[in-house]
């Protein structure tokens, strides 16, 4: 089964990569860009009988620092 | 206008960071966890009248190493 981990920072956090971009995207010329957050996208291939429960316990575990992470689960 | 550009290694391209989550998944007691890649999800916020080619000249340019990244674009 695969599974698509949507990993975002919280609202208010500081986001100094997506800082970069935006800065770098204005020094190529690109105008007209208001704000940019990077977050990460983690694919997983996991075993079909393998339960909400614990695909959340990996989330919280591992996958996101839930202090300023947000994240979000799809079953592709 | 809000953006979402995902960017993920192309297939066969190695993935040092996802071998690192699933060699952590599994010493953390998690079983069944197969394969693990993981990508970038950069949200922005661009102005209503940027066109699809800025859109991917900032893809091809900036956000993505399209050597051994593809990227895909959804308009928010």
């Amino acid at each position: 089964m695969k599974l698509k981990v949507f990993v975002t920072l919280k609202p208010g956090v500081l986001d100094p990569q997506g800082r970069a971009i935006h800065h770098a995207l204005g020094s190529l010329g690109f105008e007209g860009v208001q704000d940019v957050r990077q977050g990460k996208l983690i694919e997983l291939e996991v075993a079909d009988d393998t339960d909400d429960a614990t695909i959340d316990g990996m989330c919280r575990k591992l996958l996101a620092n839930t202090v300023i992470e947000n994240y979000r689960v799809e079953r592709a």
